[in-house]
């Protein structure tokens, strides 16, 4: 039995639209079913920003941060199949693997709320912190190979779960021709993701150059600067007029969701990623009467320790690297600078590592 | 070998926006692969009125209908396996069988067009004729049982095949809440498709009370008359605020779209069905940021023999009873009449059958 | 908090092959996640009948069955959401929701084991008893609704969600022809389960006349008695030498599932079900090279609260009424009188209701 | 308009089991909806050498061979789409497009045969010939991209059909194990379509170290050499004793087959490919009973020039390199000694290629 971990603790916690700060909070003790976490390190996400900026509302005084790297600190009354100071990550979603949701296989959707499943800095205290409480630690905590550094699976708890569910969710054949429109860390997890599903033709869309350059060395065959000329023109162009199989859209736009549409093939599939940060329109005669037989599919970044297990292998198995997306590197007490850096995506900036 | 079949023929036409003509034509001559058929049997489809109001834009000169039901009037080279005289339908959609896009599974797409497999009355003359050319004779001619009738098998071409379709794209679950907006033609065959499919509460919604009669005789356990209240709240507090496993929209306006999105389960499936006669708008966020996990589904009746001769098995079977659903009848000389009834929606019609 | 219930209680155990006995044993209590369950109804398997010939092993001691219904008597730490004395049933499988089996959606091979999910009756205290311990209780419990008896939910905990996944996994369509072989209680929810997911011509064969007329009221078009001729060549005769979409095998033994195999169209799927006494044979150039793009698909009898929430919706629902299968009731005191009667399949037994 | 191209050509037939023979056959004339293809490359596969064998009987006088590369030399009445001098491939299997099975997505099973529509080399003659007839041209003549050579698609018309298609019948997964039992040509091809579809650790399993080394290029993380101990007992270490998720069988005897079971995690598949040359017996308790919710699958070689279409544009991407299984070359006059080469399995052949 681990001595009880007492104390208090750094954490960033959200204060106002345009306000965080890193504050002192108690240590807190897990209940039943749940673990502390010790977190080593730690990151940033595109959503981090949209609360920070007050566009996605969270409670004044959370913790937040969603992409947990540690060691287990503490185990709850019930928690069994773990040891005091194992590496583990958990997943940005946290499912409770008991609602009708979770045994209905929309875990995402926990608790049948919409994106219930994500709690982390959301809903409870997030990962941003020096320790971290792990809901149905039993579903969530997941090890990480001896072999494997926790930069190496920093990217697992939510940019490669989310980037590769857009693959996966438009359900990617070998031979498939794909999309993806906007190259920041999720659209080059979705090329990653579209290169492992069999994707033979990958075309990848942005307008920074070196995120182009990030994406021809993850996966993408062609890369369209937005700079040089209207993509949809040319993807109809490299298709032969004959449309995307598969188009995936990691912004979150008007003009992005809309471009989608028009180089998907008629029985095409949208798969849509992430969060967005305002209401969007998209005219339905583009997929409806003018295409037909589409799908459009959202995905929220899949979780749970099976899922961790997976994606880690990925990583162990080399056929995807990754660790050129970590950019940059923080100390928890410098990560009011890392916010700062990370969403004006300046220094070609991708995804930072925040450690103790 | 049969004797040629030669003269002229009835076919109703489209002049201009507003104005169609029953005018005489030549017989067709059936080319390479092509067969003549004898209309026996046909009907109105609520696209032919989008048609005739301009909505949806043919040539002028063009015969209109895509349900025929008949016998073999003549074969073209190469058609094998069928006889003169034998009872047929085709669907309302001819795919060609072998365009890329019809070897993958996305037949209504055929040639990669959108809605390209559907020729008849769109970009070839149509059904509501004495004859007409039925292409790829080999892949379209479903033999129609002995013991069914024409009028029998009328709506297997086009409303059974794009009713069910709503529920099979919906991948409807054992056990599934389903609602259905909209109780015309199509919508009540999406609701016998939903009970085919195994949902165990099926909702529909409509405006008129004798289409919710129908709707409860062919598979609805609850109906709501949009005259009554909010459709939105009602379906919320029918499911316990758990919202539905799939919403079939079969009416195609903002508001049913929007609707359908409300009371979607996070995790859920919209399956829309038909064709927009104007461009809709539906607020992204509704399902990508507000709910999660969803999928929007279009289907475009699927066509071609063999699912034509399923569809024939469904109604030989008794499972469903569609008989109702005709309740007005016509000759072909009265066809005039016949758009004045069925645009109008007025006399309790749902669909009419059209004889020479 | 309710009083802790302490004492003894009636359990039905498996002592050695041949030989079960009702003994008393301490009324068992929860510990952490799991659930005390008063038992109102049960029934028994023909499982049960494989354990008590030693065909199934288990260990000495065990109460047997795995069908509960009953209410809540206590609720061990950490269970949340539910009350003393309320209403509920529990699946024959008993999933944990958090392993990586649950987790990817095998969860009656709970632990990774092969029927790991597979615990009441089998590797814990089973259901044959005046009390039950519910493990993983907030995976597991799920409510009654008010207006369902207790014997009318009582196939829902193993039969129908045996036979009804065999209709599920054939991945039957609309249209399709389907043959079930052995209408015992699952083959009879097998059939029922076809009809549920649309299949338009169900065959059943078996050698009982009463389970033949019980199989045509849940679901069957036509049925085949075994005495009266080859059931292969009648089916293909029927199918117009077509063969059936999907066959599903619900007996176990080397007849039923060759003929499955035979009366197969290329391209269609053998779901078969359940447990087999013994090792079975199958001519494997009957499929593959003899028949080609076959599937053999094999169920284990799904579980967790909602696969039953949706099983008492469909008996809410009255799309399938099985009332009829429930032909003979006794008391947990005469217990072995049951076994003796249905075990010896005479008297039209199908199923039996014990109570307290 | 091209000059009808008469005369007499070379062709390999089979004579009688043990016997083949290089004969002069008339050049035949394309029917209705039929071209004439002149072959410039074809390839033997191991269902040749069965054929030859007498184990899979054709008729005697048949030109054997289902792998042809060439050009257009005249097109039958109806086809239209290609020209004359055009280079494209069929593939081994020629679905009409137009029978029930075609329609139903199972081609391979055209006309509702078992295997129906391998025509070429089996119920037609076949491509180790001067020049080939092609049924149902417009559905199986795919255009070879100008930038590829004959020899760089000469794997598409089976080879690359058939392996591919075992990873994707297997329903592989982003992070699944996998493992190929035997590495010809269809088995390696097997493993380069695992990797294609997202496995991160492809196991297989070869007693012929060459097949192993290749296999190491294609795809494969661990290669076992049934030499130097028991695969099963491996792939169990290796997988922590989880089993693997998915299993591929391409050899066909009964001992791979059992242990692709035996490896199986429960709820896993079992991937089978190809053509048996005798009759096989599984031992049914291995899965139903003693693993559980397994699948087995098998796959024959799918066809249609959509499908080749996919697989150029995979040779084109140059995401798998296929051409070092090319080891041998002959000229069509030699095709006697190539047999006796490829049959015999010496000199580390794996493919050979038969030019004019």
């Amino acid at each position: 039995m681990a001595e009880k971990i007492t104390g208090t603790m750094k954490a960033l916690t959200f204060v106002s639209p345009g306000k965080i700060e890193l504050v002192n909070k108690p240590i807190p003790q897990p209940g039943y079913g749940e673990a502390l976490m010790r977190i080593t390190t730690t990151t940033i996400c595109g959503t981090d920003v949209h609360i920070l900026r007050g566009e996605f509302p969270v409670k004044s005084g959370l913790t937040i941060g969603h992409e947990p790297v540690g060691t287990i600190a503490a185990l709850g009354p019930g928690v069994t199949g773990y040891k005091i100071g194992q590496r583990v990550i958990a997943g940005a979603i946290t499912p409770c693997g008991h609602c009708d949701s979770c045994l209905e296989h929309h875990s995402s959707q926990c608790g049948g709320k919409a994106m219930g499943g994500w709690r982390f800095g959301n809903t409870i205290d997030g990962a941003q912190a020096e320790y971290l409480i792990v809901p149905d630690a039993m579903v969530n905590l997941a090890p990480i190979p001896d072999h494997l550094t926790d930069e190496q699976v920093l990217m697992c708890p939510d940019i490669m779960s989310t980037g590769f569910s857009g693959a996966e969710s438009g359900n990617i054949q070998i031979g498939d021709t794909v999309v993806i429109f906007a190259q920041g860390p999720i659209g080059l997890c979705a090329a990653a993701g579209a290169r492992l599903k069999g994707a033979t033709q990958i075309i990848t869309v942005d307008a920074v150059e070196n995120r182009l350059q990030m994406s021809r060395k993850v996966g993408a065959d062609v890369t369209l600067n937005l700079k040089n000329g209207n993509p949809v023109e040319e993807i109809m162009r490299l298709t032969g007029n004959r449309g995307v199989d598969v188009a995936i859209e990691a912004l979150g736009t008007q003009q992005t969701f809309e471009s989608c549409l028009k180089v998907l093939k008629p029985g095409g599939t949208l798969s849509s990623l992430g969060v967005y940060s305002k209401g969007l329109t998209i005219p339905l005669d583009a997929f409806a009467a003018g295409l037909g037989d589409h799908k459009i599919v959202t995905t929220l970044c899949p979780g749970g320790k099976e899922r961790m297990r997976r994606l880690m292998n990925v990583v162990a198995s080399g056929k995807v690297d990754l660790k050129p997306m970590v950019t940059h590197r923080f100390k928890l007490s410098e990560i009011i600078d890392a916010y700062e850096l990370f969403s004006s995506a300046r220094d070609g900036v991708l995804k930072v590592a925040i450690t103790p």
